[in-house]
């Protein structure tokens, strides 16, 4: 077993190097002094049966704006399960311990978790009533049914998970519209899990700059090159539609 | 506040019909056998420090592999923090009742995270341990630290997050090869945080096949379409290096 040269204590080795070539301090200065007049609160919503990748996603860009405090919320504080049941993220605060936030950001979930989160109306509630100050609102996947629940996407342009397009325009009013995420107003829906990601330096850019959000992009090494391209439903076609939403089905607890 | 539709079960609607257009069962059955026939135990290591989403990227595609079971495994079970302090994710099992997996993750995490681990005796013998009896042994980001800590990349081709490649290569002897993520027989070392992703992907494919993994793709809707195009250091140039690497170090705990 190979031993760690613990005389170093970075690991990011290029890193300093890097640092140090670019002037770091005049250029990491003002991002920061922004970010902390700012002080930007998030509030994550997490419940059961949430998707993990539709909250974390975003977490990870998120949590890095200059100045952003990103609180994890639940319906009360403590672990959730995500869909397939073998992983628990931990909510710190409780829904009526975060009555306003900047940003509120409300991921999606498989059938049971995001029809429980709809009819739940301490979620829908508290989810109207921190909407009425937000500087921004986000959904990421199924999510957005659950802005929907609260009422929040009648007439507006929007997107979510794209087997849930229907059901989002017809039992919420929603304007399905074409898009990896959609703004309208201060709304800004994502489609599926993984859109999240592309949502959030968006976010990020809105928030500070796009210099700050290309940083960001890079700090999370997001220069995706998937080994096929069948992430959308049309690229994918019908069959590896049916076999996605059975693979969903079969994974769901 | 709209109220939802509950005679409607499922808000995946055009699921269903997508399903029934396509002969679902036709099409999901002969990979759910495989599947079940080949049990596949697929263990993630979380540990304090660690970056969520080189952790749970991989695990939304894994966690829906037929047949597949993921364990989230912490040096004792409970919850780890990650390296921003904001989140928590749940280990179910401690790594003493984890003797085997078929594939091993290795998660990455900021300095002091990393460091932590890699001088871990209990961490990297056991990442050891268990990669003799793996079928797939797999780190995201600075992940591949630890296996280079439990002495598994000395002369191997592999790859680590863009600013710790050379402390990869200095000091445990890795072959720095390029590319989103490097296999190595059975070990892959995928780049820096969301490349899990597209790593899981291609693990995917080799567990079961290019028609499963494509499906997989859909299910989590990755069709990225990054705001930018600032995701690799060379794209992004070195003042937005060192303002990422500044960002980081600002958002650790």
């Amino acid at each position: 077993m190979s031993t760690v040269d613990s005389s170093r204590r970075t690991v990011l080795k290029a890193a300093a190097a890097a640092a140090a070539g670019a002037g770091l301090s005049a250029v990491g200065a003002p991002a920061a002094a922004a970010a902390s007049e700012n002080g930007i609160r998030i509030a994550i919503l997490l419940y059961d049966g949430i998707t993990a990748l539709d909250a974390v996603g975003p977490y990870e860009v998120l949590s890095r704006v200059p100045g952003a405090e990103v609180v994890m919320v639940g319906k009360k504080a403590g672990p959730v399960r995500t869909d397939t049941g073998v992983l628990g993220l931990v909510a710190d605060r409780a829904l009526r311990d975060v009555p306003r936030a900047d940003v509120l950001l409300v991921p999606g979930a498989g059938n049971r978790g995001v029809i429980a989160a709809m009819e739940d109306p301490a979620i829908t509630g508290w989810v109207e009533r921190v909407h009425r100050h937000t500087t921004w609102t986000t959904s990421v996947c199924t999510g957005a049914l659950i802005l929907g629940a609260a009422g929040l996407l009648r007439g507006v342009p929007a997107t979510t998970y794209w087997a849930s397009k229907t059901y989002l325009a017809t039992t919420f009013g929603a304007v399905i519209t074409p898009g990896r995420f959609v703004e309208s107003g201060k709304i800004i829906t994502a489609a599926g899990v993984s859109a999240g990601i592309d949502m959030s330096l968006r976010l990020a850019s809105l928030l500070t700059d796009d210099h700050t959000a290309q940083a960001l992009q890079l700090a999370v090494e997001y220069d995706p090159q998937p080994p096929f391209d069948t992430g959308s439903p049309e690229k994918a076609g019908p069959e590896l539609q049916a076999l996605a939403l059975q693979l969903l089905a079969d994974s769901a607890t």
